[in-house]
């Protein structure tokens, strides 16, 4: 476990990687893009931005190497996981995880799940 | 600050984003990726693979939003911000931070900065 008072002041308290990553159609592990990433970080970062959010990042990235979980997206510094589907788990995540800083327990992927 | 030690066990003890954007031709911000950071990205995946390292991802993500600076990384979840140029500034980020779990000074952003 990494102490993080000892760590640096964060420049984004809150940093969200949403995988976009592409594969080539009928690949056998699928990606997250083709399940609708893409088009759910789009509208996790409007919504972000609504909100008026200071301090938080949401980024896309590439394969996050958990595709079997996909869509999924990672928010550090917390190393917290989440698989979501819809419009109504990325604002669950926004209000629940971002603003109030609990968790989302039904979208949560456990380490090592 | 958050507190690690009542966090999620981590999925990767160390992950490593490092911006590969790309933007037009003669924008003004210019982009990570026009200054060499895809190339020195898959240079970073394959040394981590080399050395074998457990737990350690080397992700690309979209702009990081510190482009003045760029190319940037930051690995989590330190929360600690480099700027890269060679793939010997890569190896000592592998060697020092990664591995080692010091920072490298000489190349560190500051927070604000």
């Amino acid at each position: 476990m990494t102490d993080r008072s000892e760590g640096p002041e964060l420049y984004f308290r809150c940093h969200v990687f949403c995988c976009t990553n592409v594969r080539p159609e009928g690949h056998s592990k699928g990606s997250c893009s083709e399940r609708g990433s893409v088009r759910l970080r789009n509208y996790m970062k409007a919504r972000a931005k609504e909100f008026g959010l200071q301090g938080v990042r949401i980024n896309s990235s590439g394969c996050l190497d958990r595709c079997e979980h996909g869509p999924t997206m990672v928010i550090y510094p917390d190393g917290v996981w989440y698989h979501y589907e819809t419009r109504e788990d990325v604002d669950e995540i926004l209000e629940t995880h971002v603003i109030q800083g609990r968790r989302v327990e039904r979208l949560l992927l456990r380490s090592g799940g």
